[in-house]
């Protein structure tokens, strides 16, 4: 029985005859990520095994599955909690995550929001009604276009006026001058209006670009800020809270990430941004990819169809040492080969040793010439 | 004409009747996020708006749309990027991203991979065939018991063993240590063996965690990483291959993050890690939440189930200055309301300047005792 534990609640498609079962692999997948057979460690079967609290239909094969997970499998760490919550399983389409509830230390750790509603509602000077606000854009106006249309905005006495997410630093319109005319454009307009509308500069850039972008804004005069977590990194958000000393505005853009198709995510964007090999699911193993998606991903790994270098495939999940003949047909010599549970699953250390050997005999015989 | 652009191609649902509207809305709500009759600026309509290229029929009611955008848009930055290809329509169900082709100048922005296949292979010494591979988990073993099992595999002949993408910095079995033990295992191995075996611990964190574990991995000897880029973020992946000088394995582990629901995500994630204010799509709008989602979002993030300050509100997305009565009996008066397109669709500044100011009276008429 694990105390106070991450609580996550997921809508999973099954049958009823298979639920169960499926519930328990999904409990295993989060954390584990091996079958019981495979936990040799009586702290990892006590520790850090969750446990199934509910298994309900919804409707037909619709079910709503309830989860305890180990705190201690998350290490306080705002990264590690994404992992536990919807790490493996957001690459399994029967899985929707639908609620979670965390233990007091990790809410603690987390920390939530600095300045919340009491806050804003400081800020803004607003007591007893919603607040009204609006955004500038598009993008592609130049600073005095969007000072003056911040200004016009102002004057029609809006609590906030925020950047549109997509306005980056862009040369046409850099962030520095666009800040500093949006927050004179403001301050215009309130000694016309006898009121200070909060203007919310857009905050976007790899996490040494955002960091830099906050510190401007600080000294400019900025009191509040939008980033966009699903675009930044969800971990980033964390740690920039943490300093920054003023409310924060989200923006959903890049929720729907999971859409991406995977050739395009896995193949195209992970090399794009630096990654020099990418592991994805292997056809066959427990995740929904097809062979044709496996070949696609490869394919784009090893000949991008932009001027980059090209990297490494790394087929992974449910690969048997049996089933290697096929997986090295598919994916040839340019290849990292990632088998992990049907090694792990062996009773004992000279087992896997043995296994290990094949693996690695079978994939060198294979490419003898 | 846009010369060089960003080709996105998008699978989309439809009707032949309405395919094409879509896809003009599709091509504006990646870059200036307006109707073209809101677009003023000359250098906006020539510059910042692109084209949709061709709507292909796949099958009844799916099309595949490819848009040429502007590369401007995207300020060669990584994170802006992702908005350009995939922020807002993420969040439209009828969307997936399917495909992208960059521009030279934004894929020498990004990089790619620094080592690829060719750095890979001369890291691990192998030529012509392709890698083996394993992972030490489950997540709980103890640094002596992770190191056996590392020991264990590279006796086995190996090219590489990484650790699970759960592996965090856990009490139980700390980064250093592990780090250290691991690489201390294939050394012994290798003395016995003939041949190094390549130990890749996992990096997970915010960026200043990542970094400094990234840090102390080169001082130990570790010659190359994994990280998990959607957990990370994208941007923050391409911000650390930068100085990283070894080669980054990337773990899919969090890229179906799509598939979370937008109550949980945006009611409950976001605000936990820290914003203050959440902005989400107003049911009626452009996007797909119903008026019951939304009313879960607001209620999750003004009465939070755990322990920390309630943010605010933001809906957004669609709301005319003639709906407001309807939303502001759904969201009262702790929210944030945000009325983009339909007060900046105003042919002229003065227009604009009453529109808004009807909104704001509007807004403060209502919550009048």
């Amino acid at each position: 029985m694990i105390e106070d534990p991450i609580e996550a609640v997921y809508r999973v498609r099954s049958t009823p005859a298979d639920v169960g079962a499926r519930a328990e692999a999904l409990l295993l997948e989060q954390t584990v990520e091996l079958p019981r057979t495979a936990l040799k460690s009586a702290f990892v079967r006590d520790r850090l095994v969750g446990t199934v609290l509910a298994i309900d239909e919804v409707g037909p094969g619709d079910f709503r599955v309830r989860l305890a997970q180990p705190a201690v499998a998350a290490a306080s760490d705002p990264a590690q909690l994404l992992n536990i919550l919807f790490g493996n399983c957001s690459l399994q389409p029967d899985v929707e995550l639908e609620d979670l509830r965390l233990p007091g230390p990790l809410v603690a750790a987390l920390g939530g929001p600095r300045h919340g509603i009491a806050g804003l509602r400081r800020l803004a000077g607003v007591t007893g009604r919603a607040l009204t606000a609006s955004v500038i854009k598009p993008i592609g106006l130049t600073v005095p276009e969007m000072a003056a249309l911040c200004a016009n905005l102002a004057l029609g006495g809006l609590d906030l006026i925020k950047d549109d997410h997509g306005l980056a630093d862009h040369a046409f319109c850099p962030f520095t001058e666009r800040v500093r005319a949006c927050l004179g454009a403001v301050g215009d307009a309130a000694q016309s209006t006898g009121r200070q509308t909060l203007y919310v500069p857009n905050l976007v850039g790899t996490p040494a670009t955002v960091a830099r972008q906050a510190r401007e804004a600080r000294e400019l005069g900025v009191r509040a800020v939008m980033v966009s977590p699903m675009l930044l990194g969800l971990p980033f958000l964390n740690e920039l809270v943490r300093d920054l000393g003023m409310p924060v505005l989200a923006h959903p853009a890049f929720g729907g990430a999971l859409r991406i198709g995977p050739a395009p995510l896995l193949g195209k964007l992970f090399p794009l941004y630096g990654a020099d090999a990418v592991i994805f699911p292997n056809a066959g193993g427990r995740f929904s990819f097809s062979a044709e998606t496996c070949s696609a991903i490869a394919a784009a790994l090893r000949n991008p169809a932009a001027a980059i270098a090209p990297a490494m495939p790394v087929p992974a999940g449910g690969i048997q040492v049996g089933s290697l003949p096929s997986v090295l047909e598919r994916y040839g010599a340019d290849a990292i080969l990632l088998v992990g549970g049907s090694l792990l699953d062996a009773p004992d250390a000279p087992t896997l040793l043995s296994r290990t050997r094949a693996f690695v005999a079978t994939v060198k015989a294979h490419f003898k010439p």
